[in-house]
This record gives C-alpha cells, structure tokens and sequence, in this order.
C-alpha cells in the first residue's frame, strides 16, 4: 500500500513514558501521574446530569454543523463574563475537541507549502497537523528570561500560533504583549490564531483573550481543561464574522458535526462554575506545592508558570538527555514526568515538564518522592 | 483575514429544503423527513445504559488514539460475524465518525495535489474533504444501467473511492465486481478504499466487505446507520498491517482520541444485536413500501435499491430542476426530499433522493402524499 511523506509525523515521546509506566503498575509498583495533560477528575455532575437526562428523551441524532444554538449562546455568555467581550454567538463554532478547531482553522486560512509560526517550547500537535495538511511548521524559540513571548521572525508567515497560559510553560502573555503579536501578524497579513485552551486554569491574574484586541483573529478553547472533560472531545472556535459560513461548509463535510451528546454535557458544564471553581481551587493549590517542592527538591529553573498546571523545568545541570532522566525518575522514584522533547525538538533534551493536574495527595506523595530520588542522586 | 483556496469548499443544497422545512413546520405545516440520512432511532438502549452506568464510575478521560482496545476487539468478532473474516483487532482504529477516518486515510496515503476517484452520483463530502486537504477528486460516472459499477478511467489515480452499499443509489457490488475493482487498483498502485457505512443496512442478500477479499485495502464504517448513532461520531477504519502505526500517529495528533462517551455506548450497541435487528425489519418494511408507492405515485425509474435506506430516482421527465422541484414537492406535498445535485454535480439537475430511514408510519404518510401530490401535478 502506498503512502505519503505529509503522514509520516512523529511519535509522541512521552508514550514511551505512559507505556512504562503502565508496566511498572502492572508489576505492583506505585507509579504518581505527573506526565498527563489531563484532569483526573471526570466532567463535572452537572454535566452528565443533563446527559443523563438527555439519553431519556431524545434521539441525540447529527446537529446542525456549527453546533447547538444554546451551547454557542452560552458560549458566548462565558467572554462577557470572563473578559467582558460582547461576542455575537453567530461567530461561536462547536467543533470535536481544539484538535478539530486546528484542522478547520488551518484548512481554511492556509495553501498547501505555506509558512506557520509555532513556539518552542510548544504543544507538538501542532507541528504534526500542520504536516500532516501539508503545511511547513516554522519554529520560533522562545526564552523564559524573556517570559516566553515570542519574536515573529524576519520570514513571512501565513499563520502564527500562540498559546496563553502555555504549554507546557504554563506561562501568560500580558495584555500589551498579545496586542503587539497580533498587530505585527496584522500588518503582516498573518492569521493570528489564539490557542487559549487553558483559559481559566490562572492563578494569578488572569488570561487574556485575543478576542478583547481585535475581532480579526481566530480564537481556539476547549472544554478539556477548565471544565474537566477531556475524554468527551468537545472544544469551539470563535472566528471573524466573515469566516463563519467558510467554516460552517467546512465544518459539515470534515465533520458532520460534534458530538452531541458532549455538546449536552458541555451545555450542563457551562452551568456547574461551583463545580470547576472547585477543581481549579484544587490546581491551586497543588501549584502551591509544586512551587515549594519543585526547587526544594534542586528543580529550580523553572518558567513563569502563571496558568495551565504544568511546571517546565531547565534541567541542564541534571542531564543532556531528558527521555533517559524521565526514565530514570520514573524507575527509581515511581514518579512519571515528560521529557521536554515533545515540545522542543531542539533544546528539550535538557528540559522536563511536570503535570500537577491530578489530585492534591498525589502531588505531595510525588513532590516526597522527587525529592528523596534527588538526594539519594547526588 | 487571509483565507485560502482549498477551504472554498461547496454548501450542501440539501441544507436549504431542511431549512425551508424547519419554517413550514415553525409555521404549523405537518412535514415528512425524506431528506435525512440518519434514523429517526435513538442508539440502542444497551448503548445508553452502558454510559449511564459508566458515567457513575469513570472519569472518562482520553482514550488512547486507536481507541479502547475492548472495542476494537468487538469489531474484529463483528467481520467473523458478518463476513467469516479473520480480523486482528490491531487493525481496527477507532475514529470519531467515518468523517475522522476520511481525513486519516487520505492525510496517511496522498501527498497535496494527487488525484483519487469518486463516484458520481456519491457521497458529497468525499469531494469536499478531499479539496480542503489540496488533493483532487476526479468524478466517475456511473450508471444505473450497469448497477453504478464504477469504471477506473484511464488517468491515473492515487486512490479510489468506492461505497457499497452506495449513498445516494442503496446499490451494492456483487463480490466479482468489487474484486475486480481491488485488483485493478492494486495494479496500478492505486489505493483502494471502501466505504462500508451502510453494511447491516441489506435486505436482498448481504453486502461484501473489501476485507474479504484483500488485506491491503482501507476499509471505512460507522456506528452511524446500522447501530443507529449518527450524533455520537464514531466510526472505525481497517487498515494494512503496516500502516497501523503511521495512522496511529496521525490519529494522537489530529484528534487525540474518539470520544470516549460513545466508545463506550458503541461496546453496549454492539451487544444488542436484537435491537438492531429490529430497526432493521423497520427499514425493511419501509423499503417494501418505497419500492410499491413510489413507482405507483410516477418516480419510477430507480436505481437497483439494494441497501441503505435510500431511493435514488431520475426524474428527468418530470424536470430539468431538481432543487426546484423539492422545493415544489416540500411546499405542496409536505414531503422533504433531497435533490441529486448534492451527490451528482452534472446529472443531479433530473434526480431526487428519497431516504425511507423515519418510522413506518412517516413512510407511508409520505407516499400518500407523493402520489396524490403527482395526481394533481398532470
């Protein structure tokens, strides 16, 4: 059978990790869970409450492409409460998870063979999407002395993406920062898309959405993080006015529609704010260990970890060789942690990230755990 | 906002008899749904009581990419089922919908700018899809007359396109024609892939599945029309040993999972086959119906209806204007139907599709209507 260049991406690192791990708790062993970008909660009760009830009475047949009118509604409701932007719930775009809203937005703005901007360090799928539609991922490095806000380069780009809070920095771009980038990619006829998938997951200060600067930018999020719902595959896309019925064409031939059933669960999600104040209560405070273990442990370079419930840490003085370290760790500590490779090809050999998204008892078991394995190292 | 070429995909013509639909019904009008390609069902009830009960227990987080492996093991025992086919389950990627599997088999096996071949009349969003990743469909006409079997022309084609039954005819390939189709591609290192949606869906006979008759062939199919779960998105795709890693890939970067919700449900929809069954006899019935009302009302000349739950009609002597002719036949009948320009973009002007997937009562109101609609037309 034949097949293409464009499909041949590159495997994610970390499931070597995942894999291992699995096998250590196979064998009995204790393994903490500090390499998965998920919650370990599930989606909040109100949510399968009304999928629950949902289930009784209705079909739960296709939607119409761009999604239920009263999820884009309540969509919409979330910026004026969140940023107090006055969104038009028409420009709101339900879609399979971010990573359908990727698909859609690169589809529609950009030509085979054209030029996208992406961070490094950076969310790897974008890369691979971007290759995988046969578009040239462009890599623009990123320091966290200078915060992680990135510098457009002097190559014209057809497309920058920019994720704030960061991953796997967990590091926020300020108002006066985003408004630069999206000015530049203005002036230079650069789609500007907004990936703020960890909006919500803040503790100090908020996120801002490109969608406060300029209406002429493509905006990504999702109900994996904030709400708890990763597994369901729901995300949306707000995107200008003029671009909704390209999407909408696009939207029903590449996807038919989201899944309804998680569009009936989000629509419960939008509704239960004690429930996720709760969860990101619990980030917070797991944030607050990280932040007083990490170092104390002897993982202290670490970026402005301002959002997300990642730490990314400088490793360097440890190893020039993060999958063999996180290997290490994971063996010796029971501790699983992600080499930095994923989301830098060129310098995460000396970098790890640390997830603090799952339970406050078992952030402190593995900050017990992380430090006794430095100690023993030395 | 820049926007690109390939995104310029095509609206389905369909969405304005649904829309003129949805107003005569807001304004009171009684309206039968002859347009849809879904069930009017809802996924079987095992199917729901699975999420139910998993909803109290799971936090329903990502899956892994090619889906939970009981899953896949339970459609590798349905192609023993069905077909006598000894499947591996390695084999078998779980998709959300067979929309996620068109986007990973084309992405997996084309470069931008190849040329794969549909069938005219077919599925509309093969065409599109295909476009909005840079590649070319190249139509291929078929004829009711020889059964829709497609010829291969004498360009060149980096894949091919075939569904059997067909969307919009129901026609099904006999196991020669379809080896035969197989084979030529094979030799001329042409990808072969199937579309099986609407397999379970046959009342003469069974359909034939690719795999029977190779391995190196891409097959596509769906919990959607069988199972009755169009809304939950998920299909599933077997692909060539050696290229379970490579879609692997592709799958963790462009959509991370299939939902996990409705892998779930579709492990419950697998065991209630009884419940399938009956929706099937529905289908049936309503088939028996169409095939005695519709030649008598005056749509007479149809394509051989051996599967799926569609008519496919040339009306060529009744109009030159099928769309127009929809709109009529929603206005003074009351009876949505979809007209062929969606699936034939050159001879669709003087077809209509009338799909038989609603109740039986629906079905046959529908063609009380329809004939004392084309009584009055003389």
């Amino acid at each position: 059978m034949r097949s293409s260049s464009r499909g041949d991406v590159d495997p994610f690192i970390v499931m070597d990790v995942m894999e291992q791990a699995r096998r250590l708790e196979q064998s009995g062993r204790s393994i903490i869970h500090m390499e998965v970008g998920q919650p370990g909660t599930p989606a909040p009760k109100a949510a399968r409450k009304a999928l629950a009830d949902a289930m009784e009475r209705d079909a739960l047949g296709y939607t119409v492409a761009l999604g239920l009118p009263e999820l884009r509604e309540g969509i919409a409701k979330l910026y004026a409460d969140w940023y107090g932007v006055d969104l038009d719930p028409a420009r709101v775009v339900i879609t399979a998870g971010s990573s359908a809203a990727f698909v859609l937005a690169f589809t529609a703005l950009f030509e085979a063979g054209e030029i996208v901007g992406v961070t490094e360090p950076g969310y790897p799928s974008y890369r691979q999407i971007l290759k995988s539609l046969s578009l040239k991922p462009y890599p623009i490095p990123t320091y966290s002395a200078d915060r992680h806000v990135p510098k457009l380069p002097d190559t014209a780009l057809a497309g920058l993406i920019v994720a704030s809070p960061a991953n796997p920095t967990g590091t926020m771009l300020s108002k006066d920062d985003l408004g630069a980038l999206i000015a530049a990619c203005q002036a230079n006829d650069t789609a500007f898309i907004s990936d703020e998938i960890y909006h919500g997951a803040q503790y100090e200060g908020r996120a801002v959405s490109a969608l406060e600067l300029s209406d002429d930018v493509y905006v990504i999020n999702s109900f994996s993080k904030y709400f708890s719902m990763t597994g369901w595959r729901l995300g949306w896309m707000v995107v200008p006015e003029n671009h909704v019925r390209r999407i909408e064409r696009l939207a029903q031939n590449m996807f038919i529609c989201a899944p309804h059933a998680a569009q009936i669960a989000a629509l419960g999600a939008l509704s239960a704010r004690d429930e996720t104040e709760a969860m990101l209560a619990v980030y917070s405070e797991n944030r607050r260990l990280m932040l007083e273990g990490l170092p104390a442990a002897g993982f202290n370079k670490i970026a402005p970890p301002d959002g997300a419930f990642y730490i990314y840490a400088d490793v360097s003085d440890l190893t020039q060789d993060s999958p063999g370290f996180a290997a290490e760790i994971l063996e010796q500590a029971g501790v699983a942690v992600t080499p930095g490779l994923d989301f830098d090809p060129v310098r995460g050999h000396t970098t790890l990230r640390f997830s603090y998204a799952r339970s406050t008892e078992d952030i402190a078991e593995g900050l017990r755990r992380l430090a006794k394995f430095m100690t023993e190292r030395r």
